[in-house]
């Protein structure tokens, strides 16, 4: 049985994040998304609600796990017996931040594999930052973020 | 009539913002260069200083508008009646992002147009960051702003 | 009035120049969209093809004129009384590579101006090279070209 | 089971190819290296001879399987039921290329999956194309290919 | 006699370092590697701990002078009677970054060089903020960085 | 005495290359210009042609020797007692190419440093290749090359 990991911070989860998801569901047994809780690296969402809208982003896929993780990533995935490191591609930023975190952790653990998948087309410019921040600024996230994604930001909009 | 925004942080302008200018004013009937003030992203001048720095430095183009807006760029060029935005162009990081808010921008008001235009090369390396940074260590930074930018960060220097 | 050349070897037109040209046309008074015929750069298909093919593809944009052009594109631009050259943009190499003419073109002649136009994401990753590769190997390109450029490679393929 | 293709010219085969190939046959069930063989394409060996070094240089890996192909990778993938394409990913220009690969034949076989694998640091400025110029102008390879391709360029050079 | 500044925050100083330091010490008479210490730009470690490190680091090459700078690197070069300054170059996000200060100081200094050494293709993926995190989430960093910080890194975490 | 090289097809030799060997002859005892004669890779200009347009443009450089090679460029550089290549940097295409270079020939010699020099902005945009295509385009090239190369372009034009 192969087990993928898919870490990543989900700040919150995109459209983007959700077809990477589905695609490596498709090829590996089971698939742990699993966000990083680091205390140092503080997101916009805390780490509860970003499980919770994962969970309901992701329920309809039946071989995916959630989950958190701390420290490095390297030995939660010996820990959950995962062999592969799922991670998805969109700019040459990208490219050469998780070329010098693949490295780096094959360093770690030369046994361990990473694997890039690319988005779909219309998910090439989308990322969790541009996300909060059309959000933020009252513009339309509906087409870019799962369901409970865009139901959570607009609740947060209304209170403010 | 065609309305073309110059948006930015101008946190200061420099002679590659004004060469940009300079070439837009000269294609579209009018170039509103516009201030943005979302208060999340503090700039190191405050933006009553850019606008007045602006102000000085484009008093000479007949064309331009000097303006501030908060929110949605593409909601603010909606209530101005402009139909292009405009963006410099220097190097691939610039590039993606570029890429990255040109495709959002699209998304969120499919009928506005992003143009990038190129800057003299002599202003290829050039950025409001770059001449902060060279005016605070003692640098000369007369040649790379406009002179009310220059006279600004001189008093600056004088006063600390 | 504002004219724009829009420049090219268009080997052939696909769906990603459509759309830049659809763009242009509506921000300047008249667009020339202009084949390369420089003798020392054959292409695929002979230049009086590509010519046809891009007539019945842009025959429903009125400011559009088809035409073609050998030598400098500044001194063509000007014979033209053109003030823009229009490009499309897609990825980092595109862009040094453009970046280089556009500095060129302004040396060789200030007054003129290059703008750059971005395409929808659809066509993020689409190329003339590409869909002769494609059609060559038995592949639909109908999604990816005009119904001229399709038919055309469709009869290519049966002759073969 | 899962099947994935490698699909390349390997003009010849490098160590950096070996290393991809080892990291995907330990991912799948079983992978086939399928040399491309489009007529349009000559490289500088004959594709026997490619496929003849390339056995030789895998025959230690039992879930591999050497082939060839023309016309579409995805046709062919179809053919051999195999769901994955995997690609070695080294440079940025590279990266490009392969994203524009990827997404044309998502396009054409939207079920296919393309996966992206790292090669060591020490391959990471390994190409076929460097290796055959330094073996030409009299350098050592021995380090930068399998055994099979060493002894066949060091022929190679002693009969000129 | 021919001396060259290798300046930089070395927060801390890694293998990648010491790799173009040496490279550096092999070419110019007198080598000075200058930690800034502007207090604008806090790092990590402070300042007497870098130097520390980098002194213990460095001690066996004859030609280095340890030494802190701050202000302006071209008036400090000046004061030094430098005529190089030295710098890595791993990743394009890097090259576009030194790119842009090496234009500026030039600018600034015209009679000034900038040199860019490469380091071995094992410190491709490396740098001082990576290190930092891997120490910080338990990671093994013996082979990334000179012993001094390994052991420094080490004392840090046990007592934390 | 350290000696550098400087290699290349200069096809032609531009104002560019002429910048970078002014810096390289600053810091250098000797420079010696190298150009490659590998007959696989035919110019445009014959490598008679190429010297003698290099030595009417170096002639005031008291430390530079002109001189061709063909081989493998750190065979020559050993065989001319030289510790350094020199090698010119503008856009990141560039950039992987020359890493690429650099570190197959640390590879085959061990102890040759590749240095990267900088040249001015308004070179960052010019090439050997643009120089051809705009001169043989009837471009005026002046301002781009040496004087020499510029008077042998005109005469070429005159002649067809």
């Amino acid at each position: 049985m192969t087990t993928a990991i898919y870490p990543g911070s989900f700040d919150p989860i995109t459209n983007g994040h959700i077809d990477v998801l589905n695609r490596a569901a498709r090829l590996f047994d089971k698939v742990i998304i699993a966000v990083l809780t680091n205390p140092s690296k503080k997101g916009f969402l805390d780490y509860e609600t970003k499980l919770n809208l994962i969970r309901e982003s992701v329920k309809d896929i039946s071989n995916v796990e959630v989950d958190s993780f701390n420290g490095l990533i390297v030995e939660y995935a010996k820990k959950k017996n995962a062999q592969v490191l799922v991670r998805g591609l969109r700019a040459v930023t990208d490219f050469e931040y998780e070329m010098q975190m693949a490295q780096m952790n094959k360093n770690l653990s030369p046994e361990m594999e990473t694997l890039f998948l690319v988005s779909n087309t219309e998910n090439t410019f989308l990322s969790s930052s541009i996300v909060k921040e059309v959000s933020m600024l009252g513009g339309d996230i509906s087409k870019l973020v799962p369901e409970s994604v865009n139901n959570y930001f607009n609740n947060l909009n209304r209170e403010i």
